[in-house]
């Protein structure tokens, strides 16, 4: 195979701006773009006018048998994912599934099992491990220069979303359409760089508040507190009802604190570790000698979506290692739901032993309870530098 | 009367240091060293070298009734704060007592009773509401600058103590001695400020750790989750066990953001509200227009324990109004024991409707399950810029 031939589902926000990148601007070598599928007619229109040669679909079902495609990305409604994702697989089709993996883990384990089932590459759209920066502190943490964690505080609460964007779509902010807000929609990438930088929490107390600050029926508030087997503890804290906002990640350990702020990494670095130097210490109020280091790292960002579609074309054509593979979305997910059933409950949620089914239920109340009934034209908007 | 003839209760770290502003350094006019009293018999004699002229007293109540102290300043186990309090009151002394207030509200209630009937002047060492930026801090909040509160996040690790600390006195770092690690000695200054620059917190949820880093049996290591009966959220965080540690407070409100960090304010300011602008915005990803602007504030911490000992002996002598009235150290104290509580049930702590006695009773078996048996000798450490 010289090249790889791709479906897209889903012609929204991230949908046609991947569609774009791909046949418009061309910016996947070996990457084409074969068929689109949306079932708004309107969408579809906008597809036969900007994409021109392209094939597109309504349904699904006659895009994955059309033999006009390869592999799938996957960028509908979250609750379709993992169902797309298992059908492409059985249809023999690779899989690119945009994030996040799935509305609850129950279905995201299924979707892990057809994906294994299949041997088909399956990877996810969490374009920002493509960031050197989260990269070079995923370094640091793993290769013990920090030393062992004490604790991470992630302030996460620049995705400002105002009403207007609530408004843009019927599924939009809806446990029926998304099954969440800010947690499943904005966060999935940092919920996932957290755990791929430091490990996955065992258990999470969390406080959200749903619709404080807009029109709507699910989470723009979140404080999480995590802890994990190491004994060292975490606070996430997002919202999409803050302007300025703030982007600051802290994390501290034996050797040290890192701090990711504006795209660039500072590190505090003890001379010895403190545990080293609590033991032979002997005055009352001596800290370890610690140096300021500036980390060299690229600030740009990275190459974003394009990163990820071009890892994923060159691990279906030459077997190359994926950055994200679609079986670690799960993890990601799991601390989302985690961070929801927590506040439901309004008490731990245990994440070795996450109660999956009693989450979906809990899920099933909030859509049967829903008075949200939204009359809205879906509106699509240049997503140019906001994912 | 044109002096206030002081006695001060307790040699230790921060009493023999006050002494020495006061008798040796002469830095605060209108105040004079009437008396010391201390238990220790190495603390009277390390007086009587110093303190040329100071008379030294073993017992309290002999020196409250020598007749040459005016007001006492106390500064001896936290336990014992409120009863030397209210005993000075009925000996018709003035009273500066140190931080904590005192170790459990129900006694603090007492004391701040004490001190209404005998309408002497009452004040309580928090230092830290001399300095300027934290002033300023609370202007930008009190007069509307920053627009209703969202949320505030203070990261305070910058308190770093090793184990020589804890080890350097027999009450230290106990149950008995202390009634707790770092909310009762360190963070009494932060969380009075948290609550003078923003009011009180409604409830809390808190997760601290007891020895984690240290061999003790209280807290080392706390994160709180705070609401406040506006709606707004807040999370707390200190650790001894940390270093470099960090001090970083941020107030997101409705006009924009706050930081505070290294004595310096940066105040992201909104050109309108965002709740206005969220009104009146029809785009789709559009924050506000915001300024970063920089607040000019001094940033050399001013006065502290001298700025206090001043407004405290202008109060008594000329009635000027005190910067930290004695009867709102309970403030503080209440966030403190509610963190204590809330870790003690795994539960919420109501501030409103706090269980003063619960409290107490948990306290009691905390001291009472203790297997802490110290044998050390004090050692009192220069604490110049430490506190």
């Amino acid at each position: 195979m010289e090249k790889v031939r791709l479906g897209v589902i889903g012609l929204g926000n991230m949908g046609s701006s991947h569609c774009h990148h791909i046949h418009v601007e061309k910016r996947v070598p070996g990457l084409e773009l074969g068929a689109v599928c949306d079932v708004s007619e309107a969408r579809r229109e906008w597809a036969q006018q900007h994409l021109p040669g392209v094939a597109v679909y309504e349904n699904v079902t006659d895009m994955y048998q059309s033999g006009l495609i390869d592999a799938v990305l996957i960028a509908g409604l979250h609750y379709d994912h993992p169902a797309q994702a298992i059908e492409a697989f059985e249809h023999g089709l690779h899989v690119l599934v945009e994030k996040p993996a799935g509305v609850y883990t129950r279905q995201v384990l299924e979707m892990n099992e057809a994906a294994a089932r299949s041997g088909k590459v399956f990877g996810i759209m969490y374009n920002q491990r493509t960031n050197p920066v989260f990269q070079k502190v995923r370094d640091l943490v793993q290769s013990g220069e920090l030393g062992a964690m004490k604790r991470v505080v992630w302030i996460v609460t620049d995705w400002y979303r105002p009403q207007a964007y609530h408004d843009s779509g019927s599924w939009r902010s809806t446990w029926k359409g998304e099954g969440g807000g800010t947690l499943i929609n904005q966060n999935p990438h940092n919920l996932d760089l957290l755990q791929w930088m430091l490990g996955m929490p065992s258990r999470i107390r969390s406080f959200c508040s749903f619709g404080k600050y807009y029109n709507i029926e699910v989470e723009d508030d979140v404080t999480a507190y995590l802890e994990y087997d190491s004994g060292a503890t975490g606070v996430y804290i997002t919202s999409t009802g803050e302007a300025p906002g703030t982007n600051r990640l802290e994390i501290s350990g034996d050797m040290g604190k890192i701090v990711v702020e504006k795209n660039q990494i500072t590190f505090q670095r003890n001379r010895i570790s403190e545990r080293e130097h609590n033991r032979v210490n002997t005055e009352l109020f001596k800290k370890p000698e610690s140096w300021t280091c500036h980390i060299p790292v690229s600030s740009d960002g990275g190459e974003q979506h394009i990163g990820i579609m071009k890892n994923f074309t060159r691990a279906v054509l030459h077997g190359e290692k994926l950055l994200a593979p679609g079986e670690e979305g799960i993890h990601g997910l799991l601390i989302s739901n985690a961070i929801h059933y927590s506040t439901w409950v309004d008490g731990w949620a245990d994440l070795k032993d996450f109660d999956h089914d009693h989450f979906y239920e809990l899920l099933q109340e909030r859509i049967a309870n829903s008075k949200v009934n939204k009359q809205v034209t879906q509106r699509v908007a240049d997503v140019a530098g906001t994912h």
